[in-house]
């Protein structure tokens, strides 16, 4: 089982990913749990190269092949081998922030996307986590006072925020092992609404 | 107008491309000359992340996605722009050389070069010169003893060569911009049969 974790900044799925890994580990399985870009020592290389230097380093096309490099890599070095050894694969972040980044908020390029996808790739998760919360809780948890910036391209403006956490509710209208879960609340309240999904999916030890 | 040098390795094609650029800037041209991969700041450092470490480091298919990311680089922040300006730019190497070692010699990938060539670079060059020589005799001039490597892989090996070269003959007979120039002898034996092509395919100053 391939299961990921996505969302806006600050919705708590880093701290959700690590309650769940144990979580399940005491129903007797085996997890690994993984992040994305890297995962892998050759897609950790790939991830300084995609996020260090200044934000006109890379265009949007080439950032997204990378991305596809880096994720190709950590499937042939670590998820698909620990797939297939049975354990549960728990992965921060995977193709659909390629899909609501580049495809919707940062750049219009959902059909180059899921084209290079499809050729590179062609590999989806079985069950995919949404933790949903609203953008100005997502840039109060991240320490950022939330800021409407209607004009200019900012990562850590309202406007991207908005527009992130819209592509990602519209993505999960597009299959069925998207599911959005309630990111408000203590870590324990969300833990026990995402746990909840998952205790019905897992696989019988 | 965008020219690529193509061939197997001691077919003399860096050496060709330099004495090209002179004399076509003789005729009055500005040239830029550039290889792959790399050519442009960011490209650069793919290419050093393509070719350090060990034989096994990437999967042909990962190798496969870096290239193309270089590429796309090395054509947004280089090639385009130049080309744009009026100018004539040679490129040691292009994507043929993707098609003919990732795609014939090294893995059977043809297929996948092609798709996401497709895809994310859709551009090719106005004329390809494929500089052909033997196997042993680039061998010779790489200054490795030709061997006859049947049994494994090895790129230094007689039987990789051959396999290159098969390649680039193979694919010349794909599209009316390859030209097969004959690159044994001397530089200047093989210089003026470079230039004959070049002299009647350069744009009027």
């Amino acid at each position: 089982m391939f299961a990921t974790f996505e969302g806006i900044g600050g919705c708590g799925k880093s701290t959700q990913i690590k309650k769940i890994a144990k979580a399940i580990e005491r129903e007797g399985h085996e997890v690994i749990w993984t992040r994305e870009p890297g995962g892998s020592p050759g897609a950790e290389e790939i991830r300084s190269l995609i996020l260090t230097g200044d934000a006109e380093k890379w265009s949007a096309e080439t950032e997204i092949l990378l991305f596809n490099a880096a994720r190709r890599d950590h499937l042939e070095r670590l998820v698909w081998p620990s797939l297939e050894m049975g354990k549960i694969v728990l992965s921060d972040r995977f193709v659909d922030s390629t899909r609501v980044y580049q495809g919707v908020a940062r750049s219009d390029l959902r059909g180059l996307v899921d084209r290079l996808h499809n050729e590179a790739i062609s590999f989806e998760a079985d069950l995919t986590l949404i933790i949903d919360v609203t953008a100005e809780e997502g840039l109060r948890r991240m320490g950022v006072a939330a800021r409407d910036e209607q004009d200019r391209f900012d990562e850590m403006g309202l406007k991207f925020q908005e527009d992130l956490r819209a592509g990602y509710l519209a993505l999960a209208r597009e299959a069925n092992r998207y599911v959005v879960v309630d990111g408000h609340g203590t870590p324990d309240e969300v833990f026990a609404r995402v746990w909840e999904v998952f205790r019905t999916s897992l696989p019988k030890t």
